[in-house]
């Protein structure tokens, strides 16, 4: 705090290249230490939860869960240290899986229970692609993510069409059934619609009347159908996707053109 | 009824902009508190039917109930006024589904328990495309119905053979595995003959010979097979549907052009 | 047999329009009451398996079915007399289906709970094609068929690997889980392989220790992932069939040219 | 031993011909008799493994099953001997089947129980490809191993995404419904995301809160959405490693013939 502030600026910038690059050997070294730190608190969350493993080792595992959060805690600092706009990193998508990545082991004292969300660590992992220069997969994600958003308003018709279904066959079948045979209410009701459409079919809740049994196979049938439906749009999006040539064209310089295309289809320049 | 024809008309038309319209203000705001009131009388429906909130606030949500049915029941009048041909309104789809949204509270004094049909209120919320002139999404629904309704042959094929090989599957089992063990008849049969080859698998009923679970092992692998038929139907009429348009280029008179193409592809004549 | 053989002929060639053809008034009338009947002796096999139905109706449906019994085995012997080659019909696919829709009542005598098996009369509702001329859904059905023919291989090698998956993780999640947990043996553990890679899961028996959810998991992931090849092959099948025009070269005879191709891909001749 | 080195060359060659090729009427019929063997032996594993059957035919179950390990122990010692480089066979895909598959009856003295691994004998009748000179599945299997290849690095991201999903979605139902409705700790939980999200759904750990119900109900839904994804990609590589050649016309220049073609489909020219 006594240095003065071009000094301060060269700390940070040293700072910055060991906690957020990893071109140098302090800042490679530094992210896998905090990979590996990550994957070592993540599996101490899952074994605190496995009840004989919590009642033989519960305060070593208490221990090594401190440990890690205090660990983590000076790393967020540092991170909110070493960058000119802390502020910028805080609301950033990694600043908040940072923080809620340090806060349940804090707020266990308030309301216990909450440190099993410790598991949003496991988000932390995702630095890896960075790390790792996995910059190629990170390009297969973006055409995944791509496909999807072009297939995003189909997606939400088809939701929507699934909520409709699942509220008008959830009080269908709590009329048909009733309390007695599992479906207890509407919600019950669109819950075991929802599990049938999906045909995940866990079997808590079951038709048992004729009727009943007559429009689940019904429900069955349509949703075996309705899978056609997203897998079919995804497919038309990813090999439309492939299909077209990332060229532009000179002269109108718009994208979007088959890999078999001569002349731009928006203008009739040559590609 | 004191009015001439003439101020009637003019009545009739200003309602009819309220009740049918969304473009003046008076028109959206009327549809904008009724999209509200259906959401929240769903819910009430759904609240009712929950034991625990029923035992606690019954009077009030049946209550709440009946304003909603008097709202809507008025609501019905005016759009049946509204119209020059109210018979031709109450024959739509839209009309028989207002009118269905009032029924069950009605009817429930005759037949108790049909009021938990009221959910069908929620299909009135299909307003909401008209309002928020969603008309990019039903345009991609049209595109939607489009391809199911181009895959409608090969559908009926389809489940006729899913029938089929249900009843056949359902006499078998019921032949071998026999009502001790849950398939206590022919239809029992074909439920669970349905809830296997969707995938569901509930888990109601199980075979436990060993023939019986060779048979639903088989018709399990089938299943899983004949999954792949109408998804890809629908993939390629989706495919085929999506990317090309039937016109062809003046120049040199080839097809296969996109929808959004303005130029040939293969000689840069103007389309 | 006093009528000469012309005669007979003649007979026979009325017979024959009767009972196969249904281009006459006559031949249509028997195709369609026909179809009623093989539908109502298939709801009177269904019916007669439910205890209850059996309890009150179960000697009136017995009549019925004897009934419809002595009427298919009339219909049996018309349609072998009025064939050139009885014994050609006998063995036919129809010829087939027409002799076990009734053997099962007789041979109930011999052993008692055969007579569910008529339910394989459903089958000759396939009759419903001809009568009703829907050639053009049967040609459907035959793009179908074809389709699942040229992926005739593929499917092999998927069935091959799905028995061999099978039946190593059948024996070991016997040899992991043991018979405590449901898995009495190698058999049963494949049945338990079989539905959860088929995703059906009807949860009769289920992993309990941690390593067999591990593996469990791991087959789950598998099948999941694995789903999407037959699926692909179908849909780049049918695909193929669909972009393939009917139209045959003039010069080599040869078909399976796309839409777009203008000269043949065998021989080079215009199309 | 007495041999002279040019006689055992010899003596190696012919037992070669016998043992690896399946040209001549030996090697053939051998080929053929072994397996059999496999494929009984797997038989009797199988037998053994059902309680009744060894309670009555163990003696003799245990008898055959150490006859065929003696079999094919000799066997596996006979092609140790018969090749060059009897190292390099060991090592091989086939001759560490051959192993595995008589060890486990040698060392069921040291772990009792492990003799059930003989099943691994099963992956020996992937000899039936060579025996049978199916080379045409051969190749269609490349197809599929080439598409699976070629979709890896998406099959990565999504694999990876998954385990994220199924760690959060475990602590999260653990943190919610807890031990009392059967999410005994985060693995747990994460074995019933799995369960959940691949469709397969057990039904032995079911949700019981309103709030578990609800986020189970997104994962079913975000679960079914996601089978599109590998679906599609496996689809859109297969479409594309089929249909298309990558050789271009020697005179127009153009891509995108079949396999099968000889002639450009656009001008004529040989290709």
């Amino acid at each position: 705090m006594k240095h003065s502030p071009a000094v301060r600026a060269g700390w940070r910038e040293r700072l910055h290249e060991i906690v957020y690059e990893s071109d140098t050997f302090a800042g490679r070294s530094f992210d896998i230490v905090l990979l590996w730190c990550i994957l070592a608190s993540v599996i101490v969350v899952m074994l605190e939860s496995v009840a004989s493993v919590r009642a033989t080792h519960g305060n070593l595992l208490s221990l090594i869960e401190w440990g890690f959060t205090l660990l983590f805690t000076i790393e967020y600092v540092l991170r909110l240290l070493s960058v000119e706009h802390p502020w910028r990193y805080a609301r950033s998508f990694y600043g908040v899986v940072d923080l809620l990545s340090i806060l349940p082991t804090y707020l266990n004292f308030l309301v216990p229970g909450l440190h099993t969300l410790l598991i949003i660590r496991i988000l932390r992992l995702l630095r890896l692609f960075r790390v790792f220069k996995m910059t190629r997969y990170v390009v297969e994600a973006d055409v995944l993510v791509q496909a999807l958003r072009a297939s995003w308003p189909k997606i939400t018709i088809f939701l929507s069409t699934i909520i409709l279904i699942t509220a008008i066959m959830g009080a269908l079948m709590y009329t048909i059934e009733g309390p007695a045979n599992g479906f207890e209410n509407i919600p019950a009701g669109m819950y075991w619609a929802i599990v049938t459409l999906t045909t995940v079919g866990f079997g808590d809740i079951v038709p048992h009347t004729l009727l009943g049994r007559f429009f689940s196979s019904a429900l069955m049938v349509f949703g075996y159908g309705i899978i056609a439906v997203p897998t079919g749009f995804v497919t038309v999006e990813l090999a439309r996707a492939k299909s077209i040539s990332v060229a532009a064209c000179k002269s109108c310089g718009k994208q979007g053109h088959d890999i078999d295309a001569r002349h731009c289809k928006y203008c009739g320049g040559k590609l």
